[in-house]
Formats: C-alpha cells, sequence, structure tokens
C-alpha cells in the first residue's frame, strides 16, 4: 500500500498533494500541525492530539472545524493506508489569499495530511541513549501553540547532527532548560523526575502527559518546575519524550556524561512502561 | 495585463502556482523573501533587495542561487506584467522532502515569486498619520533574517486593525522599542533622528537605509541606539519606513498623542525626500 496524502477532503499520492503559493501556511507560517503515531493497527492517543490541535487552532482564532470531521478524515486514510504502525502529520493552515499580515477572519482553512509507514528507530539509541548539545532557545515567545514556524527548531537539530550528536536541547537566556527541537525533556535526581511546567515557552506534549500519568500511576515522584543548565549536567538520568521519539535517554550532554554514562533504571522503567500503554491502546 | 506569478522559471496566473505539501516553506517556514516596489517603470533599490536576499539565505545556509538569475527572473517577470507601479513578491524555500526537521543540505531551493500592481495607500494617511498600539515582541531571536516566520508579525497587525489602529509595534521585554510589523521605525526629538540600531531583533530595511542615507546628505543627525517605551510616547514625531510603507507618520500610540498630535515637520521632510529618490529611479 503506498504512502497517501489528504487534501481537503480528496485522497492522492504524496507527491501529487500541491497547495496555493499564496496558502498562508507558506507566506506566513500560519498554520498548525499534530503528528499521530499508530502502535499495532490502533491510533495511539488520538483525542489527546485532537484536543491540542483544537487549542493551537483556537490560539490563532481560525474559524472552529468540527472534530468529528477531523477525526473521520484521520480515521479514513489510516484505514486506506493499512499501515501496523503508521505516522500521521495532519497540518491546517488559515486558508488562501493574496498576500497580507492582516488576514480575513471568515478566510477557509486549508487541511492536509500525509501518511506513511513509521520506521523504528535504530534499537541502540534506546539501548544505549543518545548524545545531544545545549543550543540557545531563540525560538518565538509562544511554543505552546503547536505551529509550523519550525526554523529555529530545524536548526538547532541540524547543527546537532552536524557535530555528531542527535539533538540539540533549547536553553533559555536565562539559563532555564526547555525542551528538544521535537520532544519534551525531563531528568532524573534523586528517584524524582522533574520536567519544564507548562508555560507558553514549551510544547505541551501528548507523550509528556503520558509519562506524568505513568509517574503518577506508579507513584513515581514528578516535579513540573523550572532547572538550569546546572542541574541538566547533574542529573543521574535524562531522556526526550516525543511522539516519534517515545522516551529517548540521552547520556551525554554538551561532552559531559550523564550520570555514570549509561542508561539509567528510571528511563528505562518510562519507556517500558510507555510501550505497554500505546500497545494496549489507551 | 494580468498579475502573474513565476514558478521556479514558469509563469501563470497566481491562482494556476501550487506548491507541494512537502516544500519546507510549507511545514518549517523554512524560507526567506522580499517585496520590491517599482515607481514610474522602474524597480526601486533592485541591488539592496538582492543583497539582502543573498544574505537572508546564507543566514539559513542555503546553497547559494547565482544573482543574476534571480535578477533576470524579476527583470523579467516585472517587464511581462508591464505595471509601472509595481509590488513584486520573491519568496525562496529550501526545497521539497519528506518532513522532517533535519535537512539535506543539497536540497534545491524553490522560488516563487508574485507581480500585482501596487494600490496608493489612501492620501489621508500620509497627510494625517496613522493611530497604532505597542505589542510585546513575541518573535523569534533572528529577525534580521527576512524569514517567511510571520506569524507573530500577522497576529500583531490584526490586533492593531480589530482595535480600530493601523499598526502595532513591537516592544521587547527589556521595554526598548523594535518595529513595526512590517516596518521600522524612527523617532523624531529635538531635532534628531534615532532608530534602532542593526541587531538581531531588527529586520535591516531597505527604506530604513534610504532613510539614513537622506539624513547623511542633508546633515540631519540621526543616531542609531536603543530607546524605550517612555521616549517612544514623548518624541515629537514618530514614522514607520518600509517597502508600502515609504515613511508613515504616527501621530498616536496607546491613546497618547506624539508630539501635538500633527505629522511634524521632518517626517514630511524625509516622505518627499524618499519619493524624489524612487521617482528618479535611485
Amino acid at each position: 500500500m503506498p504512502d497517501l496524502a489528504y487534501l481537503n477532503g480528496d485522497i492522492m499520492p504524496i507527491e501529487k498533494a500541491t497547495v496555493p503559493i499564496e496558502d498562508r501556511g507558506y507566506q506566513f507560517g500560519d498554520g498548525v500541525y499534530e503528528y499521530i503515531a499508530s502502535y499495532a493497527g490502533r491510533l495511539f492517543m488520538l483525542g489527546a492530539h485532537l484536543d491540542r490541535l483544537e487549542r493551537s487552532m483556537g490560539g490563532l482564532d481560525f474559524p472552529p472545524i468540527p472534530r468529528s470531521r477531523i477525526k473521520a478524515a484521520i480515521v479514513d486514510l489510516f484505514e486506506r493506508a493499512g499501515y501496523d504502525r503508521a505516522g500521521i502529520y495532519i497540518q491546517i493552515t488559515r486558508g488562501v489569499a493574496p498576500r497580507n499580515h492582516a488576514f480575513d477572519p471568515t478566510l477557509s482553512p486549508q487541511v492536509v495530511m500525509t501518511i506513511r509507514q513509521i520506521n523504528a528507530l535504530p534499537e541502540n539509541l534506546h539501548r544505549d541513549g543518545i548524545t545531544a548539545i545545549t543550543v540557545r532557545d531563540i525560538r518565538w515567545g509562544r511554543c505552546d501553540i503547536k505551529t509550523i514556524q519550525l526554523l529555529a527548531n530545524s536548526l538547532a537539530k541540524q547543527k546537532a547532527l552536524s557535530e555528531g550528536h542527535s539533538d540539540a536541547i533549547f536553553i533559555s537566556d536565562q539559563n532555564v532548560v526547555r525542551e528538544g527541537t521535537s520532544s519534551n525533556l525531563f531528568i532524573v535526581k534523586g528517584g524524582q523526575l522533574i520536567t519544564h511546567p507548562l508555560t507558553p515557552n514549551i510544547l505541551p506534549g501528548i507523550t509528556r502527559m503520558a509519562i506524568i500519568d505513568i509517574c503518577r500511576e506508579t507513584d513515581l515522584k514528578i516535579d513540573e518546575s523550572f532547572f538550569t543548565t546546572d542541574a541538566l549536567y547533574h542529573a543521574d538520568e535524562v531522556f526526550l519524550t516525543g511522539t516519534v521519539t517515545e522516551v529517548m535517554p540521552v547520556t551525554q550532554i554538551d561532552g559531559r556524561c550523564i550520570g555514570d554514562g549509561n542508561v539509567g533504571p528510571l528511563t528505562r522503567k518510562l519507556y517500558d512502561g510507555l510501550r505497554q500503554k500505546a500497545l494496549a491502546g489507551a
């Protein structure tokens, strides 16, 4: 079965799907997105992704689209492709209009999706962990809205790769550790987890939420509070979370070993917990 | 003659021009742009716009495109449309590839342009000035690169319009006055001009440069330094500059009159100077 695109109601091969050059997504970054994964033929946390998509659209004052319509389109695309392990990308932009910073609030949002098979990340990444660098967080002030303005994320990721690492971690000008380029970040210190609280400066991650749920279910102590680069370097364990990333151990940052440089027990436990949740179709 | 689009070498009506959904401009805001105006059948400051376009592309590590090729395409489009007073929009994105934050540095940049007639701004705006509001500058940290990540600009402009004003002025968290949503900002105090210096937080405007040139040619004192909202409110004159804006007097900000609330003499002088330069084809 082929990879497919959805374009305002029509389904076609991805390379046939095009949008007008005056789509505001193309000229203003005026759009939002979600990425949903399936495990064993079931979409994981679809409801939470739809909640966030609605929240992102509301944050930019897009006219609402009935949730049932978006959900039906996602499920239809998923069933047509028939992949057990699928990644569905959904992008909604404000609409198409002659270029102008101001916009007509009654424009019709454009809905585009793609579906592809997810290639499992190399096994050794979850076993051995990855190395990362820190970069200055120069992103805009509304990272809580999942917009397509991802240039800073993209450039930071590319910088990490070009220096031989797997990802970059954003650090604020006040030295607060934010998150990865497409993932949230957790540290473990003295048996307790810490992650950045939900503010306009980080994405309210769905996997982040799932991990917090697992912590509560298993009586692991989790603290949503700010911490600095120093706390990051001196953590016992560090991991990233995201739909693609799942729970990814980070064993070295800026050339410094985290803990003893091996994947820690809580990271492993939470990775297993997330996989269980995902395979159970929670 | 119709409005036209240019799409990687082909010319067509604007509504026929489409790009693949996996153009990185559409999914990552990974693109740069310029907007060039003509006066009386001549493109104004084309060389300066091409300089900045090259600088923006370099800032994002795009592979270079020969300047002669871009220039020839602009001039060809301009001649085909045959408008005396044309606005040419040029957008270059990193290229098309399956969605991934990281990118292949050898991707082929995509070049898209549109040309339309410029409708002169209503006469009374330059005569009477506009009113504006201030907004917090939540844009990313590289506003010196003219990228298509314009959502904060767009939302700020829309906020101003919805409150009955013409534009918004970005103010940093440290209370520094940056610029307008698509223009630079100058204040006049005691016969002297002040504008934000060229840093990563503002756009190096072409019209800004032209105004500084006019100041130097006419022995007007101009200071490129930081100033606060307080200095803005208490300026004798305030104006915005840009390719579309030209020199736009701002006579009221956040409900406070600037100076005596009328367009000031230096604003008028610089507007006339810019128009002369433009009509002379400088």
